[in-house]
């Protein structure tokens, strides 16, 4: 894995304007992934990648991540059929953020709850106080795909 | 700020379908939240947010973050006038991410490096190894705004 990606550079500069991609893992060897719609760029989720993860993402073209709650590789969507095609790879200036745009096959469906995004509640206020509004349908459902809990 | 938002359920329903937002901070008491133009959808940044900057921006509809590297609120575009006026918040299904939708002030610029996007790098392989290519251009010049370094 040190062979694929370039070490962190001490300069600044380097880090920020060259052409080197040196990932800034954290302490559990994690970046974040956000992941948007390629088409129409709604963010879908975002997620962790261990060195593994992110070069099999760079060199098969499908989204791989590490699930924290599994503590495995995890290869977006083999079991709900949902694979993530990566079309745009991104990394943001201190490089310890990926962008995914991707083409999500199957139901189109990202979220763990069928639906298309995570991000499925607007945060709205009420009476000085925060309230959810859910505004996405589930495209698919979660107990016939991932078996009922 | 506990009378602002309401402790995590213990339920897994309860957290991902119902109405009341429970931010799950981290160990260091932060959420992620990722930042996207309100127009086109195209993702600006990853920052971090404490329950004061959270509550911050939902109150006064401006983006407020927590630095990390200063340790300190930050609200964003301060110094170089690109404010993000947020249109929409929105927070993922397990509650441990915030999305917001903005438009940005002045110069349309939110990366530091003056950019619009702090995702101005795409990943390429070059045999076999990743490389990095720039292409957006600074919107405004860095030293200018926020001093020579």
């Amino acid at each position: 894995m040190t062979d694929f990606f370039t070490p962190p550079p001490s300069e600044k500069s380097v880090l920020e304007e060259g052409a080197l991609l040196s990932p800034r893992f954290d302490s559990s060897g994690l970046v974040t992934a956000v992941v948007c719609d390629a088409g129409d760029n709604e963010v879908l989720m975002l997620a962790f990648m261990n060195a593994e993860a992110l070069k099999l993402t760079i060199e098969t073209g499908i989204a791989h991540y590490w699930s924290r709650s599994r503590n495995s590789l995890w290869k977006k969507g083999e079991t709900s059929g949902n694979l993530q095609m990566v079309q745009d790879i991104r990394v943001d200036c201190d490089q310890d953020a990926i962008l995914l745009k991707v083409r999500v096959t199957g139901a189109d469906a990202t979220c763990h709850t069928g639906r298309r995004s995570c991000f499925y509640r607007k945060v709205v206020l009420e009476d000085g106080r925060p309230r959810l509004e859910t505004d996405a349908a589930p495209l698919f459902d979660p107990d016939t795909v991932y078996g009922k809990k």
